[in-house]
């Protein structure tokens, strides 16, 4: 089968691999029916990922039906279409119990997936613990619409979980790229009175007011952002700030924007140390939280889908074959066309 | 002025009566705008009510502009367009400092406007405590929009925020009236997948669903209703209950239809003991939430009207001068021609 | 091997039965090294438990040693020392997830132990979910301390987990039998400033007192409840209310001692509905608990009774060889000679 | 009167100033009975505290007896024996209200006492807001037992509040002077089944673990702190973190011992911004909590003190009258004799 390979040295190539199998009774073996491209694949490529294993399939963020499951697996059978978590996880060690999977002790816990095992961007995957790590898709809910499931969408619900974002609270969100939008649309659950969407790209801003995400926007240079948060917030500041930018600026930005005693979630996966400037926000009493998705409600996820409630379809600006996805991590990576995310179909050939 | 007194023995006048003046300097003046008629005023009428006092002027949902303050007030003038609380309460005893304002302990704490101190079913009131108890209306707000912030909207609202609901849970909501209404707008505010709203009344079931506030509407003895929430929440029941009808068979439903381990809101006022059978609900693990609304969070209510996130206007399918208030309250006792709430207009002299 | 079985028709007998085997690879057998009586085994000797099943062997709280592990068993081997849970459950499904292990819902999930599958008061016993229902004791920690791990203390602990205790309020535990002063027990590891003890037996108030479980103890009909409780509470009342008396006039009781706003535990297994006096309390917005132990925390329990915090072994005031175990059930049931817990030894023959 | 007065330029003096005088009628004037020497006041002197002003009384930790209240003060009367907050707050701000007094909106509202207005390194003060910050002291509750209620012991009992401790956890307090040894005796009210005091003084850990404050110290460099942590926690690490040494060095500590998902809480004031290194601590989920004390807490911590469950009286180790104040100054910022702290009496001569 043709997928996307991981080849070290900030390489990576489409080439010919051997169809995956089962090895342990809880995988399951999923033909790739819909994949997409994540900016952590493009970290990988950097080479700014460590655990990343050259030799491995890239992917970890895609569905597919099932075509195969081990002895032990319950929840899922072949023939079920499933979106794919980015997290393989046991479900019983200290970490699970909590909700806590990325964390999971098991030697393959935690984000594995198109990292150190074999991922998605390719024709077949085999995924570990599939009890855990599948979501079945109800028929009326598209690939398209479930694509986002386990990965980008799991990290806006996770996001906004630990926003502690109340009805009537005003939210800020730095970043207007695929986890900031994904966040903006899952802040959106818990009716804040209003949400400000921040970034320097005015397309993206304006994608998400269109979307009816974003209620104020604001571009970084062009706006004084502390008091234009100041102003809509009677000058307290924003009651949860989300970073989902990853930069040196905004992440002082987020604290600056912040009221006192507000919650900041970093939602970036940082590739520098950032500096806590302590005795000039003494007494501000900010609670940081810092980390990476918990792929744990991506049955709740699903279920807010299936009801339409909740739907990351919109991001998808781009779709191509797999055998055109060089090109595709090219536009991706440099941002081109005004590119949020592609969606990859396997058997397309065209 | 005309206002609206209870007289005892069941018996309520539209009679004249003097201006109310400032006699504590933490007083405000309000001309009233609009009123309204509560189910409450019944059971006041109906003498079931035993902390009313005969003498007393009605009225404990409603509108107005700010004529004259006391010599303490802060944060209301002469002026202002604001909303009523029901509950008057001091703001600094133990309970008021946690939100409990239903139990501040100061003499006039709780509810006691309309029931045992001049209320608002008359050209003019005064409010004790006013910075607690009275929130300022945006221009853009209107008085239709912003009657039922103090009281029936606050009791919905209360109930949602008490009610743990978080996003994708299954919610059930019995009775329909205002209570259920105002219960069913503000629990879309925690996003849950679908919300269940159960009545007898067709007519105002068609008017939840129309609305959007419920997804799936159900009457008993027409329709099995342990059965019918078990089918669409896989086999488990309600994660919230609210119940907002006031009935015998009504509290034995709810408890039935939650789930193990949910949340059952007792929203109504009831006007006899419940049995609770516990032996019958053992291992089930319920929590039952009991009592009156809370008025703590009326600046929050109005933030999320102001910005088009919740609108209970809607409720009133009625309206009349204070001259016709005595017709309109044998229209609501008696549940006439769909009626779900009045507006009132003491200026209004037709 | 020697076990009491339920015959059915409030009879109970001490019989020979065949060892128990392995029958699901997830089970355990345990030598049993210490068991008890409780009183859930008086109501289904009383007929009133409709899920005992006759011919069952009683006995769901007791610890022992492991002699042989199903093939999917990870976490216990043969030779360790255990405490047993009294609820059996698989830790997969929707409610064990959610640590609602009452709720499991697998054919023999909750407590079935004892009950509706053979029990502990018995030479050995299968213990099904052994990874779930299976807690090592530390070498340090002796059979009579950790024999209340799996149910009473289990019940105690999971009443003050959900009791929403913070450190100076005040307790009311109602029954100072097994449950409540475990309750109140575990109620100390949030450090109210007092816990208040009531019960009509005075040894086992003083008991509560001489072990520094209660601050203050008071004796219905001497003392006047709401009058003492409202005078060591600055007229506000109890914080949390733990029912573990079980009676109709105890049910009253609690409500009624609570301060507006507080929570009131159910912890005691009703044999009769209660009248819930909506009217009375209406406005006092109290939150009831209610339901049985959710057996989640008996690692936790355990820590803490490795590292001196929590030891229920004070509770054994009686000791007897399985042989003697039907005298034992007769001072257990008519709570003769100021017995609280039993400590059965199967293998001491006299 | 005495006082001691911040001259600005690193200058303090005792010096002759007027007695002062009601200037609010929500002030009360307190004789200051014991005071003490706050580490904050060597940063004043040190010039490193920019919102102090020169020309002010020191002073922020203190008791007394209140000699006289303005008119609108309703909750002291003269007689009362008084412990002091660090923080004067209105009571009514959107921060008031939420119990985050640190950021009061008042003008002189958070920590403002003995820093920008004059304190209570003095015979007397005059406490603005006195309904808000003064604790009456009950008779059998002494001055020493009283004396760090307002400030320090607040700080140990806000931190351990935010620390999210439960039952059975596992604790490490970093730095074991005043502010970690009330952490530490906070952190107990929660009952972990650990408290690991981790400081270079061995002094000081030595009196930690005396006064049953601590079940095991560390020494960073004699000790491994990261593997000694992991080895008590079965490879996990702590649950909650204290950070209360204010270093750097400590400051990366603090998350290093961290168990993923853990709440670290910077307990200390810090002179320095310190280096978050995100990328490092990526998928460890942590939560930092920063800030300084929120003074919301001292009627509680009144009430565990006068039933024994708390005392921080021990932490005074050195005594003296208020005209040898200067001499401890000297003893206390050099840390000699193993100081902890001094309580010093104004109507002391010698």
């Amino acid at each position: 089968m043709k997928a996307v390979v991981y080849k070290g040295n900030g390489q990576i190539v489409l080439e010919e691999r051997p169809m995956p199998e089962i090895i342990d009774d809880r995988d399951a073996i999923v033909k790739v029916t819909l994949t997409t491209i994540c900016s952590s694949d493009i970290h990988i490529k950097h080479g700014a990922v460590p655990r990343a294993v050259p030799g491995t399939i890239l992917g970890h963020e895609f569905v597919g039906k099932v075509i195969e499951v081990g002895g032990a697996v319950k929840k899922v059978k072949p023939g079920d279409r499933v979106a794919v978590n980015v997290e393989t996880f046991c479900g019983e060690c200290y970490f699970c119990k909590r909700g806590f999977v990325n964390n999971c002790t098991d030697e393959h816990g935690g984000w594995a997936l198109g990292c150190s095992i074999d991922g998605g961007q390719a024709e077949y995957a085999r995924i570990p613990f599939a009890d855990n790590g599948l979501t079945v898709i109800p028929d009326h809910v598209t690939d398209e619409q479930a694509l986002f499931n386990g990965d980008i969408l799991s990290t806006g619900y996770w996001a906004a979980k630990i926003g502690e974002i109340k009805p009537a609270d005003t939210v800020a969100v730095i970043g207007a790229g695929p986890a900031g939008l994904c966040t903006m649309l899952c802040a959106r659950l818990y009716t804040p009175a209003k949400i400000i969407a921040i970034d320097t790209d005015e397309y993206r801003l304006n994608l998400a007011k269109e979307k009816g995400l974003a209620d104020l926007t604001l571009v970084p240079g062009r706006d004084d952002l502390e008091k234009r948060i100041k102003e809509v917030t009677e000058g307290r500041g924003a009651d949860t700030v989300f970073e989902a930018a990853g930069g040196k600026d905004t992440f002082q930005t987020a604290w600056k924007i912040a009221r006192p005693n507000a919650v900041v979630v970093v939602v970036a996966m940082y590739e520098e140390p950032q500096m806590l400037p302590l005795p000039d926000m003494y007494g501000k009493n900010l609670v940081f939280k810092t980390g990476g998705v918990d792929g744990s409600y991506c049955q709740e996820i699903m279920d807010l889908t299936s009801c339409g409630k909740l739907d990351a379809g919109f991001l998808i600006t781009h779709r191509c074959g797999l055998n055109h996805i060089m090109e595709a991590y090219d536009v991706f990576e440099n941002k081109r066309d005004h590119v949020i995310k592609y969606a990859v179909t396997p058997q397309l050939n065209d």
